[in-house]
């Protein structure tokens, strides 16, 4: 009989999930939509018989241990969703309570999905040694999950590590969360989208990348564009990575952590992204940090990162 | 036989020393000088013998357990002082080390200032029931000590909680560290002395500061012109206040404490820097986190904090 846990990333569009066993292999994962529901109850019946029909795929006798739940605004102590911004169901979703009644005999819990990367990192991937380490998510928006001495840190009410919402400029450009000036408007995919519509407006210099409205953009397409030599997109990651690196020196003077690691949609542009995030960091730093914090990509990057956070999540709860 | 520690906080210019029982209550404490020893063996040797004499003076018969001390850039894990900017002695000194020659059969532990203040306000202070809080100490500088699910935070190198050199400003106010616009050149003693100066260059407002040098010129008297009316020390306030309040909304959102503490020279001027750090600092937190975090004077603030946090140090070694 195989243990495994149930590792699940609830996404604004899709909802990830994935058998995965102690060693963090998944033997079967799917996805499934989530906007499409704007009734919490209704995505979960439909999530439960996806879930068991990923069950029925799996031929080994296996035995589930646990789930583990990664979600924007995702609240550990509570195992609720609130207030959410990209998702459809508004206020606050006892998350774990109603998987408790599909699920009545194993633990479930919850956290923010970019706590669940943490975890994930700690447990299968860069972090494995480590006990004082950051992992950011550079995707539609930054989240971040915060480790000190081998503890998620969840603060006294279970939101902290909102790194995306450090404030960069006063009045600077306006955010999700009704504040203005938050780290997420300009170091995420969607904040280098802004940076490139702003330096389009600001200059005349030709880019290859005035042919794409703001909703066709991708990171992607900036990083290629940046590799073919247009100077629009190469600043626009210098930009990036200038602001990212001046922030993520201030994190360090908070928990001094021994590594950050970067995942996610931006992350992907690699080099184009980490050489101007870490020299902007170092030159930031107080002296004593200073050449001792190493900032690489995670080595979860090319994986279901999302899903094996969760995963890792739900293994801890059952060791703690 | 009483039980006691040793508390002693090593500052730029004084040292204080105090006998301190497991209630908090200092037997007996005095002070003596740092800055006028330029190599410390000396200065401890000194420093020593006056101890010697402090426990002479107690009647009781007192145990001496253990010995805690706070010092700018103490390092926790190696019992060091490192390069100190207000320090005579340059470079790493061994301090737990030296202090072991003398004192052989008690642990001898070192953390930095502000880490000291926080345990202290943890054991004695205001934090006793809190798990998750901030002390910041406004002084010359801005120093900081996290704690984080009941644990201060040291980070992998033991100098984690150095608030004072987040950057508010690219290219902003010379810092001593040798990067420019760290937050303590805005909040702290000093920094509220250069916003008046800078105020005075910049209008023509009438002040009583301006018959005072910028040697002469101290927080006391910066707070009792406020009181009195003065535009340009009012100003002042609320500037440092604004700055300190955006900066503090960053901390919480990386740890999400239930308290912000603050402590010292500044802090003393009470409601003129309480007022408009609290006003920014709600303007500026994520929306989850506002009306939750309490900002508040340290309950430490008019006792010997320092001495108490280094002697709430060396307790919690002994029970850890």
């Amino acid at each position: 009989m195989k243990e495994v846990v149930l590792g699940i990333d609830i996404g604004g569009t899709f909802t990830k999930f994935g058998i995965v066993d102690r060693e963090g292999n998944c033997l079967e994962e799917n996805f499934t939509n989530t906007n499409t529901y704007f009734e919490f109850d209704a995505y979960l019946e439909n999530l439960h018989s996806e879930i068991e029909e990923l069950k029925a795929h799996i031929q080994e006798d296996i035995e589930l241990k646990g789930i583990g739940i990664g979600a924007p605004n995702g609240n550990y102590y509570r195992g609720t969703i609130e207030h959410a911004p990209n998702l459809n169901w508004k206020g606050e979703i006892s998350v774990t309570e109603s998987f408790k009644k599909y699920f009545p005999d194993v633990p479930v819990v919850l956290t923010n999905d970019a706590n669940a990367a943490a975890l994930g990192e700690m447990i299968y991937g860069g972090a494995k040694n480590m006990k004082d380490f950051i992992v950011i998510t550079l995707g539609t928006g930054l989240g971040s999950g915060i480790v000190v001495n081998g503890q998620l840190v969840y603060g006294h009410d279970g939101f902290a590590g909102e790194l995306g919402h450090v404030n960069v400029k006063l009045r600077g450009r306006q955010c999700g969360c009704g504040g203005r000036g938050c780290l997420e408007t300009y170091a995420s995919a969607t904040g280098l989208k802004r940076t490139i519509f702003r330096l389009m407006a600001d200059t005349i210099t030709d880019s290859e990348l005035r042919n794409f409205s703001f909703n066709e953009l991708t990171a992607k397409m900036i990083s290629e564009a940046a590799r073919k030599g247009d100077a629009i997109a190469q600043e626009a990651f210098e930009f990036t990575g200038r602001i990212l690196g001046s922030k993520l020196a201030d994190a360090v003077a908070h928990t001094s952590p021994e590594a950050i690691f970067l995942l996610g949609g931006l992350a992907q542009a690699k080099d184009l992204i980490m050489e101007p995030t870490i020299k902007s960091m170092e030159e930031s730093l107080l002296p004593i940090f200073r050449n001792k914090v190493k900032v690489q990509l995670s080595a979860l990057q090319d994986t279901n990162a999302a899903v094996l956070g969760a995963s890792a999540l739900a293994w801890k709860e059952l060791e703690d």
